[in-house]
């Protein structure tokens, strides 16, 4: 797995040489009518097309290109429609634009990959597969469709590019330009390894959190109260939309039932561990676990950090934190992290600022003297 | 399970008529010494004792008390010693003191209980019992010892009290108003259900956190950058003390034990819908996670609540969150909960503010109007 973040800041330098200068997006939802916005800031020509024509007019009316096929032959296709869609799509856009590279933004690949490769091998056409670049943006949620679309909401996100053997470099170089001319970070990898990497780091997290508060069902609002933040993180995942992540599941079904294998593996190793009397595999599950926190990404590239945390009681009401953030802001601590946790019943919250460790004192010795009650 | 929260503030009114005048704290770690501080802070007298002479005298340097023996005989004996020692300090307390109620803060209640019955039973002494008043407040973490403790530790905290049969009504208020003037939030079960609830609120999502976190093992740190928030989310727990979370742990074994069964059988039935090709029981679970998810607190009492979210792009220097809430305060809208998200190798990040539904829109143009890079 190779990676080359960029600088910020769209279509500077090499990237730009190398940019496509026609693209056609099939499929104008949030993600292709974003990245289509970004590449018309950039002066791409765009097109546009997506079997919901009005969809596509919305697309068009915010300036993210023109409906309908290209004047001119695109260099890049760029398929962003529905997972279930994308094989056909791909493939009639190989057929149809014989010199352009197609790439989609599916998120997962292996099974896709398998499917596209599989259908050019049925019609004698693998040579169609040089050109094809598969892709997956980690960007996008909470809201869908081309009004809720962005031309930077792939800003400082990962963007997946998972080419084949048959796939020529270059076609893989023009698809990394402009996902760094979008902003993103393009990670390179197979199909195999990001699917698995996305079952532990993504897909496992989802089922485990809904399944742990699925758990709460038994019992009354009262016992669930004997709680704190630990819950609230990790079940915040569990109101995810089921739909979506039904389908998103099934499509990676094997890595993510490995990865569950593997779960369920250490979890019972811990149950008996209980059962038994033994501390042993209890402790030895939770030390493993320390060190997988390590691993998950701390920031601005620097590797894993352990912050510090200054607590204050806040009111709740608006302005209050204003008035916080200001008075940290003035003590030139920069804030790693925030989190606040409200109490049932009561007018207060407490807010968790994360720090580097050497600013902690810096910042309770700051807020304290601008009157606020600093817990730890 | 019963419940009254009472408003905030030390010490008010029906309660104080209630408090004890003379306390003993046995054990000043974190939580018997801020016990001890914010009783001291309602004119009770305290006296404090530890088997390390030390951690007693830092606690009284801070003003929890006076070290030594009462003078007179105390209403109420607080033990807050480590798990392993409370049983033999609580019997003794009951003994020593004929006439005090006796307390405990101890995590996991019905193990701790049966061996004080058991030992009062072996010495003919069960009419001891009678004043004896399990507890345990959800309080307290990242830090411990005296030093660190502080008079509103328990503010707005839910603190657990777990009477027995044999205990006396009488005994119970006491322990509760104690709790009420701490400014916690009493919440009266018994033992079995509270070690229940927390098997599943609590020592579950530690032991996922940790088992999810220690899957990562076997990625690369860029295939761990295929991740979000998420993930982040999940495992944060997982960097908990692994000492201190086995002695949990396994004193709550039997009902831990049970938690993770139920949940193994939840996973096995994903991983097995998902190897069948049967979408089924995938979305069944994702949905019982939805339903779970509305379970978890909500704030003001007012019962569960769906947030809206504003996402803003911030850059990452001191200052610039002050900037931002200071913004947002000028809008009048109450902010529910805020998100930092930093991206590897950029200096923005991006954050997100939880607000009602009915306050997003006026939230996101008013930010809008100020400068900000609203993105949702």
């Amino acid at each position: 797995m190779t990676e080359r973040p960029q600088p910020a800041g769209a279509g500077g330098g090499a990237a730009a040489a190398l940019l496509p200068r026609g693209v056609l997006v099939v499929g104008t939802g949030l993600i292709g009518t974003s990245a289509a916005l970004g590449l018309r800031a950039q002066g791409v020509t765009v097109w546009l097309q997506d079997a919901d024509e009005e969809s596509a007019a919305v697309a068009e009316e915010r300036g993210a290109g023109v409906r309908g096929a290209p004047e001119t032959a695109p260099d890049l296709v760029l398929v962003a429609v529905p997972p279930v869609a994308a094989p056909t799509v791909i493939l009639d856009s190989l057929r149809t634009y014989v010199d352009a590279t197609v790439s989609d933004v599916a998120s997962t690949k292996a099974r896709l990959q398998r499917e596209v490769e599989a259908r050019a091998a049925e019609s004698s056409s693998t040579a169609l597969l040089m050109r094809f670049v598969a892709g997956h943006p980690l960007a996008g949620r909470e809201v869908s469709g081309p009004a809720a679309a962005l031309p930077d909401l792939f800003a400082d996100r990962v963007w997946a590019l998972t080419p084949s053997e048959a796939t020529e470099p270059a076609r893989t170089e023009l698809v990394r330009a402009v996902v760094e001319s979008l902003g993103a970070l393009p990670v390179v990898t197979t199909a195999e390894e990001h699917d698995r990497a996305v079952a532990l780091t993504s897909h496992t997290p989802q089922v485990v959190s809904s399944t742990v508060a699925a758990g709460l069902g038994g019992l009354g609002e009262s016992a669930v109260r004997l709680s704190g933040q630990g819950l609230r993180d990790v079940t915040r995942l569990a109101a995810s939309d089921p739909g979506l992540w039904t389908e998103i599941l099934t499509s990676n079904a094997e890595p993510v039932a490995d990865a569950l294998d593997a779960l369920i593996e250490r979890l019972s190793a811990v149950r008996d561990g209980l059962r038994e009397g033994a501390a042993g595999p209890v402790r030895g599950a939770l030390e493993a676990g320390v060190a997988g926190r390590r691993l998950v990404q701390g920031k601005h590239g620097s590797g894993p950090v352990e912050f510090a945390v200054v607590a204050v009681t806040v009111a709740d009401r608006p302005g209050e934190l204003g008035r916080l953030f200001a008075d940290a802001g003035r003590t030139g601590v920069n804030l790693e992290d925030v989190r606040i946790e409200h109490a049932q019943g009561r007018p207060t919250g407490l807010v968790e600022l994360e720090v580097a460790p050497a600013s902690q004192a810096a910042l309770a010795e700051g807020l304290r003297s601008s009157g606020w009650d600093v817990r730890g």
